[in-house]
């Protein structure tokens, strides 16, 4: 399935659709704070089980309770629906 | 580090302290339901992190939104002071 | 995406295509030992991608170093092609 | 339990023991091409699990099939024994 770059103006409205996220003309970047490591990987375990479902993976870094996640689509050089789709995604995911 | 088994008494006192746990003379059972695979195997992965932190592993099982965790000491036959703390970590885990 | 149930002649010719695995007429199933829990898990890992990715989940148990998966469809009470093609992808991951 | 910062001899030495790692005065880095996500995640449940168990937490990032670990010893700002002994766990999986 491919996907399309999202336009100026529909990067522009993002913030109203996921204001928890930063926006970038390339990515979306967000971060969480767990309680501990057990808490933070419970977390990563269901964004990659999301990721690969879609066909579409973040990248993402951790370190103990920290995790940062940037949804960009690397073919298109850009923000894509594919993007926009997992991160909403992700946000209806139970978080602390 | 060994353990050693709960007496007659203490697993007469489990249901106190862990009401959410069915209790036999040999093992802790729990079952739980999500709302679906990724907030099920988000648990697990909580779970399996907890357990090999311990060195103590459960027998679980698991299909689709449903986790079914069954807590025993094998070397010793029976329900042990691993299982109890094992079992306390796991209920406080976040939870549907 | 509906599936089909095998026919009978499918069913009988499935330990040619899937020898790892002990057929019935309502599931396939099959077995593993890894050196310990870590192994066991990151196989587990592996498999929940494939699973949710395919909206198929198998059951499976694990204690410590046993993994036991049990494929069947259960909307159709049977082996269908759906189990054939999760127990495929399976059968090509790293396995000890 | 403490740990010690290495001294300057002993990282030194690291490339030694170590072949795989790049070693700086602080960390030690290492990174891993897998042949797609279901594998490179199936690794880092397994570094998961042995850093949960040794309570010492690595820095990881990941994109599909790439894994790039960083190990420091931040209460001490430095390598210490720890990042050595998880190293070596992490090179004892099996990897591609």
């Amino acid at each position: 399935m491919t996907a399309k770059l999202l336009s100026a103006k529909e990067i522009e409205d993002l913030p109203q659709i996921l204001p928890e996220w930063n926006v970038s003309k390339t990515c979306l970047v967000r971060q969480w704070r767990f309680s501990n490591f057990v808490e933070a990987f419970g977390f990563i375990s269901q964004i990659a089980l999301l990721a690969e479902s879609m066909n579409h993976h973040p990248e993402f870094k951790n370190v103990y309770n920290r995790v940062d996640i940037e949804l960009t689509t690397h073919d298109l050089g850009g923000i894509s629906e594919k993007d926009v789709k997992l991160a909403v995604s992700i946000n209806a995911l139970k978080q602390e």
